[in-house]
């Protein structure tokens, strides 16, 4: 928990807590992970070409492939104390307790501490997690911030090293594994009074941009039965994708944008353009449903004379955690008393990135009434104790099987 | 037609028809109704202390009570060449008539072309015909436009009287009625495929502003059974408004300005505003509809877990047609052949004022596709001819009654 506290002190901004990728707060907190790593025992540690700091703690043979536990240190504006650092601090933790206990395994154990999760500075994807992985895009190091920067020059003046950047990409044989800790962010642990949980997957996502075209009308001129308003329309819609998003318990689907044209009291709405995002832990299940929910809305659209158009503008697949690392992590739960419980995960995690190169697990931790990405963000420390020594268990069981 | 397509090149804008109230367009428009009054042979033709346009045609005996015709000949920006001018013209054309017979009546006739009826530039409600009715607000003179100068500044520079506004108030023993011919704006008639149509009440309207406070939250991470989502409130509510709006034939409702917030692709919505206009032509009825979408709306909150606040901010009572007039133009339509249709007004007109001094009565008269303030805004000839032959029967019956 000091820690964690330490690492939410480091901030671009006063007042609160910002740190973008390759900032000179990023920089800093890089600085205080790579100290905490050297006193909690790593055998090296390191900053990599795209500025993850790289903690190795050797296995019983030296150069013995790793498993990596890892999460990210860089954040969103404005942000909590947990989002990220509990996954780098876990690791931290569980490598300090195997050094504590003079263990070594036969495999090596890395903390990973991504910087490049949030993409909030450059328009890129989990940059950082992506060039371990061996998937970093070409066009990444030429993305620019706000302020015309490239990622290029902002990693070299960071300490990394562009140059390397597509190289350091890790063979499969090196690896063993891909473990993250993170806090939920959401409200479902906090729901079954659990402090932590085993994702069994990563949601993939369907977004689409739907427009209605009706008729603009004299709000009090137009009786009601020649009306085609366009936000009834919607409604209608929206209470369909409602009801058809919890027909599976583990998908969800969302209106999250939704904007009125003309939009005057006095004014029947002519036209309502409205996002739609439709997540699920199961490639197909989601398919279905963002088939049979576009179905619906065309239907709805029909029936009320209703011009309707939905364009497709973003699709990513699910990305399934290993059934082993699942199984194992349930395993390791189980035995500290704690009743195991699979959830999907309905945000994204460098684990995604990770999944290309190894097998992936994640174990959630409970976070207060499921708020992240907010000062709000708050999780107990038994919680944050359970899914430590969740980790470590996991890990000496790996080591034992 | 021509003193209508006259009167639309008189514009404050070139390319488009915009003639605000005391603007110079509204000036030149006054002298050029004034002129086809006088060559239509009104015995008295003069701008009264709030600038509109009186032409007098006298009875039998001079100084007879008068049968008021009128409409206005202000616009909004970017108008349509119907919207006011067509009830102007008709009056003009029926005293036309009545000189080119040699007829005078028992009653005289005046002509009213008013000023601010759209009520665009200043913050105003109908304040030319209430300065003849007698019910000018007090704070009218003092009320200013969008550059800061006072409604009587503006009305002195124009040519009226501000020191006399609040005195042209007419007697009541000196008036007969009030008959107004307007375009429909709707599309009712339209529909029914008649030209005219018989104006019962003008809407009476209540205006609420509604906000539901739900939670936001990630799309992504919280379940669709853990929600509380504002906007899937707001779309059960607007249904609800949809349907117990069209309980009634006579009745509207409207949700015409919907807003999300935070209104992102990815945030389960967490609040959202909007307003409800609700119209009837009998107060009973329509005071009984939001009282039922009011309690419809509570309780769908309430179900929800949603909170909700619903604040009223504009009531105004229908303005009921007088039953002998509106039997008297019924009588004069089916004299042409034309089945009497009737109808409420869903827009407000000058004749809401006006019922404040007499009986008041309407004519609506068909356009296309019930488009009004709109450069669209469009009437065939044939129905003007008709509406203009039933105002005339309906003004020489009431002088044989």
């Amino acid at each position: 928990m000091e820690r964690l506290a330490a690492l939410s002190a480091v901030s671009d901004e006063p007042e609160r807590l910002t740190r973008l990728y390759l900032s000179a707060a990023h920089r800093r907190a890089v600085d205080l992970v790579a100290g905490m790593m050297n006193s909690a025992g790593f055998d090296e540690v390191r900053l990599d070409a795209m500025g993850t700091v790289v903690g190795r703690y050797e296995g019983e043979r030296p150069g013995a492939p790793a498993l990596l536990i890892g999460s990210h240190i860089d954040t969103v504006r404005d942000a909590g104390s947990y989002d990220g650092t509990l996954g780098v601090v876990a690791g931290i933790g569980a490598v300090e307790a195997l050094r504590t206990a003079g263990r070594r395994l036969p495999f090596a154990v890395e903390v990973l501490a991504f910087g490049d999760e949030e993409n909030v500075r450059f328009p890129t994807n989990l940059s950082s997690s992506r060039a371990i992985a061996g998937t970093l895009p070409p066009e990444t190091l030429d993305a620019r911030d706000e302020d015309g920067i490239t990622l290029r020059d902002a990693l070299d003046a960071f300490g990394g090293d562009p140059d390397r950047a597509f190289a350091i990409g890790r063979r499969r044989e090196d690896v063993v594994g891909y473990v993250e800790v993170h806090i939920e962010q959401g409200p479902v642990l906090e729901a079954k009074n659990l402090p932590v949980g085993i994702v069994t997957a990563i949601n993939g996502a369907s977004r689409r941009r739907v427009l209605l075209q009706g008729e603009a009308g004299h709000a009090g001129t137009v009786p009601m039965a020649m009306r085609r308003d366009a936000l009834a329309c919607a409604a209608e819609i929206v209470l369909a994708v409602e009801r058809l998003g919890a027909v599976d318990p583990h998908t969800v689907a969302t209106v999250g944008r939704l904007t009125v044209h003309p939009g005057a009291v006095n004014v029947v709405p002519g036209a309502v353009a409205f996002t739609l995002d439709m997540r699920g832990p199961a490639d197909p299940v989601r398919l279905k449903m963002v088939e049979v929910i576009e179905t619906a809305a065309r239907g709805i659209a029909e029936k009320r004379g209703i011009g309707i158009t939905v364009e497709p503008f973003y699709d990513a697949p699910a990305c399934p955690c290993d059934p082993r690392i699942v199984a194992d992590l349930e395993k390791a739960v189980h035995k500290l008393g704690i009743p195991p419980y699979a959830l999907p995960s309905g945000a994204g995690h460098d684990a995604m990135a990770m999944a290309d190169l190894c097998p992936v697990g994640m174990l959630f931790v409970r976070c207060r009434g499921g708020i992240s990405h907010n000062p709000a963000e708050s999780v107990m420390e038994a919680d944050v104790d359970a899914a430590l020594r969740a980790l470590l268990a996991f890990i000496v069981d790996r080591a034992e099987a």
